[in-house]
């Protein structure tokens, strides 16, 4: 069985493995209080080019979200965000839980527009009755988006611009930044990212991670009562320097971006394998999911022998498919996959 | 400098390291739906002898404890604890945080009685504006509490007695259970603690693991959706099987027990080395930390070259002191400790 | 100045007044226990045909709403309800506060099919992540709905039995469900709706009351810890009789429906004027409240002499208005509406 | 039978009545917005000598805490209170339900010392874990107190202080404020509260409205989004002019001091008829709660006749009663009670 079902399927890259090993019996004072931590924080600093930003880890994407949300809203506001995105459709309603709506907006392959931001908000205060409803408090969006595309600096600054007339801060889900950062043709690095947005997070779980995410609050004010906030969403852990050592092996030696651009390589070699057979994608996005618009039976016949998942309906007759590549694909299960991707077109040429 | 600070500053035991390296390149499903989530909730099934309990597993205490208590809660219930408990000090509102009220009872050296719980539910419904005050709707213990102090089986009995005749759950924090399973004279086993409560977790993360705790339902009815809450709280680890891999090897050939007895034997060892040079503890708990009280000068003498931690001042010129041992401690630290705590007390000694 | 611009300008029906005043002084137990409160509970019973309904008097819609959601939902649920509920926009985020999702369906002026329930449910346990989305919990319609629209009792049915065959509640919104009973044709009568619901209310703010709404749990195993549950939204009115005195004035010799008739008939006669004029309804609704579409110049012309709302954009030289009668509405009011329409279309016959 | 069991049995002042009965078919716009509640508004806020404070209107109290509270507190934060505060035990949670965490202070016959609130914020910022426990981000009492007792001017500049040298707001509920604005001797009149916190309530309902609450921030800026925090609670009263209308009245020739001073008068004539009975009473409180000490044959005895409130039990053979008088108590009321007091009195002498 290949698998290319999702990023999270393997343990973390190696050389993350052997730090682990090799710090493990050391004593450090807990909750992100070690050295382990500190250097972490100032090597994502120094990379970011924000010497002030304030940085914490977290375990997860959903905690990360609900945390940096619940802390930058105040109880009466809302926040924005893609009616694509993660934090609107597949955290379980984690926001709403700490009492906040998520306002969902109109979304182009789950990036949405400055203008459509500007548009919500400047209706929002020309409504006479806006104050009974949830005023808009920030503005959430996910690069890459759910949808593997990107925004380019000139998107992104746009938005932030939009934000920062409302003063209200943007938060970017990096759950998968680092294969943003390894895409071809992005201008967005980490520290254009920085310079555009008051906080956003680097994925580490789905890019070479055993897990965790990097929280950068290049506003630190912003930040002044983070621990306070993620130790009441039970997100804070003990063992703090687990995160701050794979973050340290990370962002050793351009690691992050050296292995997540491997995704990006084998990513692009499936999707040749995908349009050779004629089958289109959903969308380019130039990361590591692809969309591939597949006829029912083609998905049955593939399932055999790939795990991918199921992601929406097309028509009656095809679906959308996601396939995913990671830091872990090899050369060889992306040349397997297109092998059995040229039988079945071989097939379907005969039936035709 | 020896550390007795607490039971999270190493990593994890070299079984586990070596067992999450070993699958480490492996593929599996995420969100603990992998079999090594299943053959560890096996294991544990069996070892508390309820075959149809159903098992989770979170990254740390309070996130279990608020994932737990806010699925056993009603909106306008209240949990009791103990005015000690964990979750009604140290968790920054996490409960309160998903809406509900810690309510506080009394406690002796952390342990409240069976009829502290029974008393106040009978004021309670007698109270004809009962309606008006947050209604009682689950009990939280610990075991061992924040003291470190054990309940024996009748007393867990007596207070489930009362849980069950007014139909609201036992809930057993264990983020340290392992350290009650291997003290000496306990009565309290995994069968006997699982016959006693609804719900109760084993801790991983001070006893072994690198991070985890199991989250054990015995009457699987209350854990119906418990999924779902869990991800809300962004409990949800999206490699799962760390999880799982790491409770398999601690349920492997009794390693839980065994390693955790060994703080114990320490702690004893410890606890000896203070009552030789004449400090008496606060209390005497059988488990891994020791609460002594020290003389101000001491405390500062000590510090030089033993990490504790100040727990609450005793009266102006004492402090009650928390030395804390782990499945990691050496006899080497405490003897050490011993050989810093007899020169104190010939110190002492000379200027009395 | 003609106030056609909500149906909640005026105070109370006389009646109502008199029977406040002449009650004033009495004394009487707080929170709903009191006799007033207790006969009014009969009568709407009585009325609904539902002997052993629960009954809960509260003071406004937006506290009724969100105590009886929060009172249905677990922790974990979310509430559907048409996107254009009013929960879903105009209740600043009243639900979410609480905890939960409000999952938007699409609607046809302002009605949810049965279909469209039923389509979000299949593809939410088909899906399968659906343990990351929120669950649905309830079903929140209103009647008449924000577009003062009706259901049909079999539409209701409809709606019901999805809901039973998904054993989830249906709670009707009737802020303004006197202009429903009253209205011409309809079939649903409040026996009708007390048998296709699990929870609805009697709104008396809109509708002849000084304040205050009447909440029926058909269902009151769903009340259980109903009073608990309002008091902790602060919505416990401490001289709950003023609740019991209202609603029991408005239940006498059938003045709720008789005074909501008026409306019905005024709104006819207003309707009539407009259309005369050869403006355009958005949509028919047979109850209180009409939306014109209007050239944005009558708006302006309008707005000098008659007081009414904006309702929404239509196009770029028409918007939406809306004019809204009550029980307080009078003959001369609508009369005096009539003839400025009427002088304002001529103004146009003769530019055009 | 003769009441006193609370002082929200009767309606409201004749006078607030008769302005409700004469404004009632009168057209206003709703919320808030209209020239009663404007009015109203400038009129308390000379009376409090504040002129930049804003004034809100609440429909009661538990409703006015949890908003004020919510809109005060950052989501990390609790509020310290008396442990007897209204909020910490008889709200059913309403503040846990927004999030947050009461903490609870001793107390000395309701009141909480200056001393007391400083002593805890020292030793939470002392303690090197506080970002473990929810940060006090407000201080709530009572004036009176929930049993009664009355701040000085002095006390509550010294609290203030404490609050001011933490940065963190005091807020005072003032359900009963008319009583405690009327006691004999007392210093604390509307402008020495206003000047000596941030927010502070006058309560209507206890004191002679039908219902309503008069919000009073006196540092406008914590008050900036009140009124969606207010929507968003429920809180938001349709027709906002019945609570403007009642405190225009209340405010209009000193009649809310005039009529709560008749409750202070016949409540010390009440305690006098006890005293000369020889009972005792728990605490002297000079407002218009009696706490008496009653010998359990008494309570059975004047049960009889009288209806008051068992607060609590005193010793085994005796119970602390709660007598209130209010603005709406008779002499004749005081008077027959008296009588029955006597002749107990008599009754036990010949006993004895």
């Amino acid at each position: 069985m290949l698998y290319f079902e999702s990023d999270y399927m393997e343990g973390a890259h190696p050389e993350i493995m052997r730090r682990l090993a090799e710090t493990n019996m050391e004593q450090t004072s807990g909750y992100g209080f070690d050295p382990y931590c500190e250097q972490a924080r100032e090597m994502i600093k120094a990379a970011c080019g924000v010497q002030d930003a304030a940085v914490y880890f977290a375990v997860g994407g959903t905690q990360a979200n609900a945390a940096v949300i619940d802390a930058l809203l105040k109880g009466w506001q809302g926040v924005l965000a893609s009616a694509a995105g993660h934090i609107a459709g597949h955290e379980a309603g984690a926001i709403e839980h700490c009492g906040h709506k998520v306002i969902t907006l109109a979304h182009t392959s789950g990036k949405i527009a400055a203008e459509t931001v500007q548009a919500y908000l400047a209706s929002y205060y020309a409504d006479a009755a806006h104050e009974h409803m949830p005023q808009p408090g920030a503005v959430y969006i996910s690069h890459p988006t759910e949808y593997g595309t990107l925004y380019t600096a000139d998107e992104l600054a746009a938005i932030h611009a939009v934000c920062k007339a409302h003063h209200i801060p943007l938060f970017v889900d990096g759950a998968r930044l680092g294969y943003a950062l390894a895409a071809d043709g992005t201008d967005v690095t980490l520290p254009v990212l920085a310079k555009n947005c008051e906080v956003f997070y680097i994925g580490g779980t789905k890019a070479g991670a055993l897990f965790g995410e990097a929280i950068v609050f290049t506003k630190p004010e912003l930040a002044a009562h983070f621990f306070s906030v993620m130790k009441q969403h039970g997100a804070v852990l003990a063992k703090g320097r687990l995160l701050g050592i794979q973050f340290q092996t990370l962002f050793t030696g351009d690691l992050y971006r050296t292995i997540c651009r491997r995704a990006i390589v084998t990513a692009h070699k499936l999707k040749q394998s995908f349009t050779e057979c004629g089958f289109r994608l959903l969308m380019d996005t130039g990361t590591n999911q692809l969309f591939v618009i597949l006829p029912n039976k083609t998905v049955k016949q593939l399932a055999k022998d790939i795990a991918f998942q199921i992601w929406e309906p097309y028509d009656s007759e095809h679906v959308v498919a996601r396939f995913t590549t990671s830091w872990a694909t090899t050369e060889q299960a992306v040349d397997a996959a297109a092998e059995i991707l040229r039988r079945e077109c071989e097939l379907h040429a005969k039936e035709a």
